[in-house]
C-alpha cells in the first residue's frame, strides 16, 4: 500500500456531527491519517476535542490560521484539509488552504454564493490542489451504477427526473431549544440565503445532474416557511428545465413526519426508468420499457463495473454490515480493556464469547446427529 | 482516548474475504492498530498480504506459531488475534493464543466440535483471556434493540422464534470452479459436519438465542444436499423446542434464487410481535398486541438505550452512509496521490470538484431569486 | 333488502373498458340492476353489446337519445343512467338524462370545461336529481380513513400535500396503432383541453382535496409533451397554493416507466402525516410527531369508522379477496354448464375438486399423527 | 351470455363470515343467481336471513334437508348448492346435495375425515355432479402465474418449498368471549382434529401443491397450544418431503402478533425462484438464477395466458379497484333511494358529486392556462 496522505481538519469538535463522519470515512479505507486540527471555533474546545482524538499537541491548533502556518512550515506536513465548519466559513478557510497550498476537502455547500465558489475554483486551479466537495450519496454505488446505466443509453433519452428529500427533524422550532445542528441551519448568516434548499435541496439536484448527466437551464421555485418565527425556508417546491428538453421537480422539506432522511431520485428516458432511495441504497430499481421492474442490487452480477468498484462487501449485506462488525470489536475493545486491569467489561458489552461460540458448535452437531438419524428429536 | 489496541491476525490475506471486513471493523472505531500478521497458510502469499497491508517486514510471518514465538518476545507485543482462517484451523491457532497469553478474536463458528470448544474456553478462563467469537448480526443496533424490547417485557411470554437465512451463491457446484470461499465451505474436512447448517444456520441459531434470551432444547432436523456432487448440506430445515415451551422453526439454504443474504428473525409472544430482517436492518417491526404494527428505526427517539449504544449516525441515514463517504475520501485520496506527481486521477474517479460545489451554490441562488419573485422562472 | 335500482348505461360495449368497471361495481352490493343500454356510438355494436350482456331487446337502444325516450315511457322505467363514454360526451347525455328526469352516474370527467359543468350542476339541482362523478379512489376504506383522520385533527393544521399518479402505458405513441383507450385520452376533440392533466391528474387533485379537506387557490403548471406527435400533455408538473397556507405539488406522468398506476397521496401537518399509496391501498402510514410510524390496515381495530362502513372484508385479505373467489366460482360455473351437457370443463378450468379437498383432510390427519407421536415423520 | 346458473346456500346467515364473500364471488361475473337458501341452522335465524337477502319467501328453507326436497320438485330447481357452514355440517350437507342431484360448491375443508372424504368424491363421480372446494387463493391470478411458470420449467427441477401462514386474531382466548368465528373453529367437534393446522395450514399446503405440481410424501410436525385452554392446535411447526427429492416447510400460527393473514409461499428450483404473499397479491417475485430478481404484475405484458385468463382490470389497479368503485356505487345508491322520498343520504355518504366533478374540470382549466402562459401562477 501506498503511505497513507497526512490531513488536518476544521471544525469537527465535541458536539458536531459531520466531523466525526468525515473522520470515520477517512478511516474505512485506510488512506488517510489525521495528523492536526483546529477542531473549533472556541480554542478551547478545539484543545480538549484535538486531545480526545489523539492528536499531538503540537499539532493541536487553536484556530485554521495557526494550522495553515504551522503545518506550512512541517517537513511532514499534512497534505489535506478537511473543512467541516458551518457553511459560512467555507469560503475564508478553503481560500486559505488553497493559498498555502493544501488540497481541501469541503463540506457541502462549497459557499454560500457564487463569486466565492467562483474564486475558490480559481484558487484551486492556480494552485494545482483538489478542491472536493462532499455530496457524498455520489458515492454510493447503486449511484454510480444508476450514472453508469443512464450513460450507456439503458434509459434512451431522458425526459423526466424527480428528485425529493423529505426530513422531519425541524418539524419544531428546535432551533430555539439550542440544539446546534438546527440552530446555525437556520441561520442566514452562517448558511447562508436557502435553508432546506441549500441543506438537503441541493444533494437532491446535485444527484440529478450526477445520475442524468443533464444541465439544469431554468428553476420555477415556491419558498415556504412553515414553523413560526424560523428563519429561513423549511419547504421549497420546485420546477426544472433541463437541457435536451428534460422536465423535472425537487421537493425539499425538514418537517414531512415520518421521514428521516427520505433522498430519492427517479429518471424517466424513452426506453425505460430507475429509481434509486437512500434510505434502501442496496437496491436500484430498473424498469426496461415493456418488461417487468428487475431489482439489480449492489455486488450482483448485474451491477455495473463503476459500482463495483466502490463495493466492498457482498450483494445482500447491506453496508451495516461493516459497522455491525465493528461494533462488536469495539465491544472486545471495551473487554481487552478492562483485563489489562483485571476487569470485566460493563454489562452493556454483548459481543459473543466463547461460550457463546461453543452453543453454535453443539447445535450443528445435534442438528446433524437429528437428520441422520432420519429426522427424529434430539436434545441440545 | 485511551491508546490503541494492538492486534495480530492470522488468515485474511489476498483472496480471503472476511478478513478484510475484520480490519475495516477494526478501523471504524479507531480502538485498534493492525501490527503483525500471519495472513496466509502459503507463508510467500503470507509475506506478500503482510506488504500490501503496510505491516512492518519484521512482524510479516510466514505461520501463527512464528507470530505467537516473536511477538511474546516484544516489548510492543501485540495484545490480540484475530483468527479468520477456515474453520478446522481455529482450534489449534487459538488454542496457541491463549496459552500466549493473547486475546483471541475468532471468526465463527468457534471450532468443528463441541469437544474443542469447551477446552479453549477453559483455557481463556484458566489464562484470564478474552475469547470473542464474531457472531457480527448481534453487533447491530436493532437487534440490541429487540433484545432489549423482549427483556423489558414488551412482547410479553415468548412462544415462537421463526429463523431463516436464504442465499443463492451455491444454487450451482461452483466448488469445483476453484471458487475459495464455496470449496472451503464445502469440504468437511475445513468446515466440520455441517456445511449450510453451519455456515449460516448458526448465525440464525445465534439470533434467536440472543434476541429472545431462551434456550434450545431440542431440535428435530432435516439435512439436504441438493446440489449433485456437494459434500455437506444445502439446505436446512429445522424444528426446536426451546426452554419456558416455546417452538421455533429455522431454515436455512444457499440455493434459494433470489435470496442474496437474507438473514430474518421473528419473534412472538403473548403481547406482541417482533420482525428484524437483516437486509432492512435500520428497521424493526413492533407489533403490539391490538395496534397497529410500528416501525422503530435506528437512531429515533423509540429506540432504547441498547440501540443507541452502537448507533453511530442519524436515524434515516442507512449505514451504508458511512461507506459512501469513505468512498467520496477514497477517490480524492486517489486524486491527491496523482497531484502528488502533477498528473489527473484516472477517470473512474467521480468525487464532487468545486465545480461541483459551485454548481448548487448557484442552484440555491436561483432558486431564491424565483421564489422572491413569486415563483417564476429564472435560469441558471 | 330493499328493492334494486334499475339502470341503464350509456357506453361501455365491446371493447371498452371503463363500462365493464361500472357494472361490476353495480353488482357487487347487489343493489343496481342494469336494465337497458345504449352501449355504443356504433349503432350495431351497441345492439351486439347489449345482446351480450343479456339485456332485454326491447331496452337494447341504437343511442342514448332512444333511451331516454323509451325509457321515460315505460311504468318499469330506469331511474339512473351509468355515462361511461368518452369525455366530451358527457355533457349531451347528462343534460338529455338530468332534463328526462334520470339520476347521473358519470364517469370523470365531468364536462370538457367548466361552464358545461355549471349547467349540468344547475340541472340537477333543478330536477332534483342526483348527479355523481365517479372519482372512484375517495371509495378505498383507507382513503376514508385518511380524511377522517385529518378531519379530527390526527394531522394537526396542514402544512403540505403531495401528489403523484405516474403509470408508464403512453411511453410510446401507441394511439397511432389503433389502440381505442389510448386514441381518445389523446385527441383533444374527445378529452378536452387536458391530456395527463385530465385524465390522471384530476384523480390526484380530487384527492388531495378530498383527503385534507383544503381548497385549491392557485397553481403554477408545466406540462409537457414528450411523445412525438402526440397531441396532448403527457407530462405534468404543478405547484399549488392551497388555502390556510398549506403548499403541494402534484406531479402525473404517462412514461413512467415502471409505474403502472402509481397514485399516492402524502400530507403533512405540524402534528403528523399520511401516506397512501393506490398500490398497497389496504394500509395507511400514519407518522405522529416524534413517535415511530404506525401501519394502519383496513379492516383493523385502528381503522375508523367512516373506513368500517365501506369495508367488506377481514384484515389481511386484500381486496383481491373477493377477485379470487370469483374466479373459483366462475370456474365451477364453466363446469356445471359443461356438466349441463354430460362434458368436462376446458383444461384451463383450475378450480379445486373434491380430490384436492380430500387430498387436505388426509394432511391434517398426517400432521396430527405426526405431531401427536413427538413429533416423527409419517407418510400421506 | 348464457344463462345464469341458479344456486342454493346452506349457512351464511346473520353472522356468518365466509357466506356473504361466496354471494358476492358468484355475482362479480354475473354467472349466478342466488335462488334458495337454508341459511342457518336456527330455523328463524334462516328465514330472517333469507327475507334480507331478498330470497322468495317459498325458497326460503328452515334446514337444508327441506332445501333438497323442495328444490327437487321444482322445474326451475337450483342446479348447485354452495355450503358455508362449519366444517362437521359439509359432510352430510355434500352428501345429501350430491344424492338428489345436485352440483356442490363446499367451503374448506371438505369434510372432517378422510374416510367421509372418500365418500363424496365416490358420490360426486356416480351421480355426475361437480363437487369443488373453495381453496380460494387457487383463483388468483399471479398463483395461476406461478404454477404455470413452475410447469413450463422456469424454475428447473423443485428442490424446496417454503409455506406459511400466520395470523394474530387468536392471540388471546376470544373463542370464550361468544366470537362466533373463533368459537367453532377452536371446537373439535365443529373443526375436526386440527385447529390452526385445518383452518389456515391446510391453504399453504394447497398452495404449494398446486404451484409446484408436487406431492407430498411424509411429514414429521410439531403442533401446539399456546393459548391456556384452547381445545385444538393454534401453531403448527411441519416438515414436509415431497416426491422427487423436494423438501419444504409449513408454519402457521394464529397469534403471530402483527400478521393480519400472511400467507406467503417461496419456491426454489435448479434454475430460479418465486416468491407469492397473499398480502401483495398482484405481483410475482422471478429471480431467475444469476439474473436481477424481476417483479411480474398481474396484468402487466410478463403475466401469462393463465393469469391473463383469470384477470379483470388492468394491471397497477389492485384488485381492490373493483371494490372501491362498488363503493361510490353503493353510497349513489343510497342517495337514490333517499331522494325517492326527497331526501338527502346521510352524511356518511360521500360519492363524488357534480361539484367535485365541475373542480376537477377547473382545474384542468387553469393547469392549462398557466403552462401555456410559461408557467405561472393562476388563481383558481
Amino acid at each position: 500500500m501506498a503511505s497513507r496522505i497526512r490531513y488536518g481538519m476544521v471544525g469537527g469538535g465535541q458536539g458536531a456531527f459531520i466531523g466525526a463522519v468525515h473522520r470515520i470515512a477517512a478511516r474505512i479505507d485506510d488512506e488517510y491519517e489525521l495528523c492536526a486540527g483546529a477542531l473549533s471555533s472556541d480554542p478551547d474546545r478545539a484543545l480538549a476535542s484535538a486531545q480526545e482524538l489523539g492528536l499531538a499537541s503540537d499539532r493541536s491548533y487553536k484556530n485554521y490560521q495557526d494550522m495553515i502556518t504551522a503545518e506550512s512550515a512541517r517537513r511532514d506536513r499534512i497534505e489535506a484539509v478537511s473543512i467541516v465548519t458551518p457553511n459560512h466559513m467555507h469560503y475564508p478557510i478553503a481560500k486559505a488552504c488553497l493559498e498555502g497550498g493544501f488540497h481541501v476537502i469541503c463540506d457541502k455547500p462549497l459557499t454560500v454564493n457564487s463569486e466565492q465558489a467562483a474564486e475558490l475554483m480559481a484558487l484551486a486551479k492556480a494552485h494545482k490542489r483538489i478542491l472536493a466537495v462532499t455530496y457524498n450519496y455520489s458515492g454510493y454505488p447503486m449511484v454510480r451504477q444508476a450514472r453508469a446505466m443512464v450513460a450507456r443509453g439503458d434509459l434512451g433519452n431522458i425526459r423526466v427526473v424527480q428528485g425529493e428529500y423529505a426530513q422531519d427533524w425541524l418539524t419544531e422550532r428546535i432551533e430555539e431549544s439550542g440544539q446546534k445542528q438546527a440552530s446555525w441551519r437556520t441561520d442566514p448568516a452562517q448558511s447562508g440565503a436557502g435553508g432546506c434548499i441549500g441543506d438537503i435541496g441541493t444533494h437532491t439536484y446535485h444527484l440529478a445532474c450526477f445520475i442524468s448527466g443533464l444541465k439544469a437551464e431554468s428553476v420555477c421555485a415556491d419558498l415556504s416557511t412553515f414553523v413560526d418565527g424560523r428563519r429561513l425556508d423549511d419547504n421549497a417546491n420546485v420546477m426544472l428545465r433541463f437541457d435536451k428538453g428534460a422536465r423535472g421537480m425537487i421537493w425539499a422539506s425538514q418537517f414531512a413526519t415520518g421521514n428521516e432522511n427520505n433522498l430519492q431520485i427517479r429518471i424517466f428516458g424513452d426506453k425505460g426508468g430507475l429509481t434509486w432511495r437512500q434510505e434502501d441504497p442496496n437496491e436500484l430499481i430498473f424498469a426496461p420499457l415493456g418488461e417487468p421492474p428487475r431489482r439489480i442490487t449492489r455486488g450482483s452480477p448485474a451491477a455495473a463495473e463503476d459500482a463495483a468498484r466502490v463495493t466492498r462487501i457482498p450483494p445482500g449485506h447491506p453496508e451495516g454490515y461493516l459497522e455491525g462488525f465493528a461494533t462488536i470489536y469495539r465491544e472486545i475493545a471495551a473487554a481487552i480493556r478492562a483485563a489489562r486491569d483485571g476487569n470485566s467489561p460493563d454489562a452493556s458489552v454483548l459481543f459473543p464469547t466463547g461460550e457463546d461460540g461453543a452453543k453454535s458448535v453443539a447445535f450443528v452437531e445435534v442438528v446433524v446427529r437429528s437428520s441422520e438419524a432420519g429426522g427424529s428429536w434430539v436434545s441440545l
